[in-house]
């Protein structure tokens, strides 16, 4: 939890931290920023301070609602910067920072830097600041970063936020059932009234419609594939193909908050019209392996063993799986969960090697979602939730929604 | 254009650029990969030979797709690096990139770097290889980067996805406008059927479901300010604001292509009902000066020259401008327009500064989107359209709509 900062700031040895880019579509700035609407900012928080919020003079307003510090950018002008440095853009930003820097009395120790400004920019802003401030050390962290840390557990207020993307996500979801169990057959295959086939394109274009509709959006993408694309875990559907009847549909849908907020991720496996009988039981293998998982997920456990139960479990059924053949592109293939919160991957992780650490502490939001694979034979299954450990230790699943295998169609 | 990078990097002395992050909301990857939708790569072209595009395994065919020469990320595996490097992320990630350089023969000179990351990854990543090959110097470009010279000027593929852009925009504004003069009003105040009044945040729900529709979306938020708002040129529209008869509203709409790609920029003043009198006059004088500069537009001309051009043109109409007094809050306050493309504000610019010597060259599109803001009297007004300077010289709007002021109301 963001609460957790100081403590992990300390960890690290960092004295400061410096957060830049806009709010939106930047977990870093975003963490502290909440939902304002804020184009270019940056936020310098000191080991054990409360963190203060450098602001777009024209953006005021939207700092002000961030209940954090503020200062205006005002006091910074690029042009005078600009005179002082003979019109070079890289020095005028770089001292910049220095005098944001200085006015919070940051002359040395260690820096860690976040956000989202292009590559070179940061690599340029960043090697000059050091340049400029012998005594101070930027430090950029890749993967486990403090804040990715941080950000593992949710407080009360993250948790609402997640949970009503789950809202949002499950009545789409619905909205994408009826759709599809209100149309007709024709040759196997689902059309519309006037007898054109319904598409994988078709339905993802009212997928991102009716996200739009309730505020959300899919940065991410959205996966809708059928068939051998469903067995394929990474295919996100062929958006020519047609919808078949008696084939596999995997609907995998992980939307943010507009703007770029909180996501969820959730996935259910639909027949059209009918399951035949190696998909009924492949479904069935992987939803009693799922509820299996769920009913044995306990607080402050290793997350890495519920990789191994479930390669465990399915293997018992006579399933391949990564661990018995981590090349194996059939049965078992991918992970069992991760985290989500601001990004759609965050810890903790649920990888089967050893040096996996993490633990299903108190607090954190992650997907379980087991699934099997069979591209020669045609097809693939997956069913994901997204579920809450909560303070007491007890598991929630964040939305609630159907299991069913089949959508019945006319 | 993309043919001019060579020139562009040998100008700079760079014998090399690296670009990296995601295909989408990544102006710089999107550059060169198009429309492929690529999770995360990496691109590398040596100074005169084309580009290569390192992919992901999992997205080999729309790596394909791109026409681009590809290497795949599968021959850099992070298992094997994290093994060589003690299982340390940065270092892991540094000997890839180095693999990567090396397998195209670069071992030194300069190398340009750009593209979405976390900017304290870019930093670590970017110092990691400096200092790893002490004969490279990684070279961050702020501002006039080659990328943002070369995207300058479009060619006509660039130019098609933009004139298309244009035609979703102005669709998307024609209907707002429709939606608008369908509703009666109640008490001067715009209502739906059954009395509710219309507010700006619900007209800006249309307008997202309605650019969603079309595959298009604002990343960078939408203008639909009335009133006193539409005289403060960056406010973007109180959501709760109901809409009044008779006053001004500034809709600035600068949408993009879905996932990220080339913007369309656009800006009508309205009046619901009647507009009036002194509304009338000031929007009659902006229409007629954006008339007038669009006329006097010359290919291969200096931009400032048509900001200095406007602010003559408003003063001779007794309005105040950032010429004569640049702290102006009321009257001209604003830049001419900004060139446009895979950002919303590219090259060149019309700043009034004597250092500013960017050009209307062929191929480079621009917003003209001059205006005149009254707070204190309740309003503002700004016209606003994207224009194409031709090869031929000629200025071409890349979409027409009419310029009426009032929209009328039952």
């Amino acid at each position: 939890m963001i609460t957790d900062l100081d403590a992990l700031m300390h960890s690290q040895n960092l004295d400061a931290i410096l957060i830049t880019g806009p709010a939106h579509h930047n977990p870093a700035m975003a963490y502290f920023t909440g939902r304002a609407n804020l184009t270019h900012a940056d936020l310098i928080k000191k080991a054990g301070e409360a963190p203060v919020l450098f602001f777009s003079p024209m953006e005021r307003d939207e700092a002000g609602r961030t209940g954090l510090a503020t200062r205006s950018l005002a006091d910074y002008r690029m042009q005078d910067l600009l005179k002082e440095t003979g019109n070079d853009q890289l020095k005028a930003t770089v001292l910049r920072y220095r005098k944001m820097l200085a006015d919070l009395e940051i002359t040395s120790g260690r820096l860690g830097v976040f956000g989202r400004i292009d590559a070179g920019s940061a690599f340029a802003i960043f090697s000059g600041l050091m340049q400029q401030l012998p005594e101070l050390e930027v430090v950029g962290q890749l993967g486990d970063s403090i804040l990715m840390q941080a950000m593992a557990t949710k407080d009360a207020h993250e948790v609402e936020r997640i949970r009503q993307m789950g809202e949002i996500t499950t009545s789409v979801v619905e909205k994408v059932a009826d759709l599809l169990a209100s149309q007709k057959s024709s040759n196997n295959i689902l059309v519309m009234t006037d007898g054109t086939p319904w598409t994988v394109g078709e339905i993802k274009k009212r997928i991102n419609l009716w996200l739009a509709e309730a505020g959300a959006e899919d940065p991410e993408g959205v996966i809708f594939s059928i068939g051998r694309d469903a067995g394929v875990p990474h295919s996100t559907g062929n958006p020519g193909d047609v919808l078949e009847l008696g084939k596999s549909i995997v609907f995998d849908i992980f939307p943010c908050e507009g703007g770029g907020g909180y996501f969820y991720d959730f996935t259910r496996t639909w027949c059209l019209g009918f399951a035949p009988d190696d998909i009924q039981t492949v479904y069935e293998d992987v939803l009693s392996v799922y509820r299996q998982i769920v009913s044995e997920l306990k607080v402050n456990t290793l997350c890495r063993q519920y990789q191994e139960r479930t390669c465990e479990l399915f293997e018992s059924r006579g399933h391949p799986t990564i661990k018995s053949n981590p090349m194996t592109m059939e049965g078992y293939v991918h992970g069992l969960g991760h985290g989500i919160g601001l990004h759609v991957h965050e810890l903790p992780r649920f990888g089967l090697l050893s040096t996996n650490l993490d633990v299903l502490s108190p607090g954190v939001v992650v997907t379980i979602e087991p699934g099997l694979y069979y591209p020669d034979r045609g097809f693939g299954v997956r069913v994901e939730d997204t579920l809450w450990v909560r303070p007491d230790g007890e598991i929630e699943i964040l939305a609630d929604y159907p299991y069913d295998l089949v959508i019945p169609v006319a």
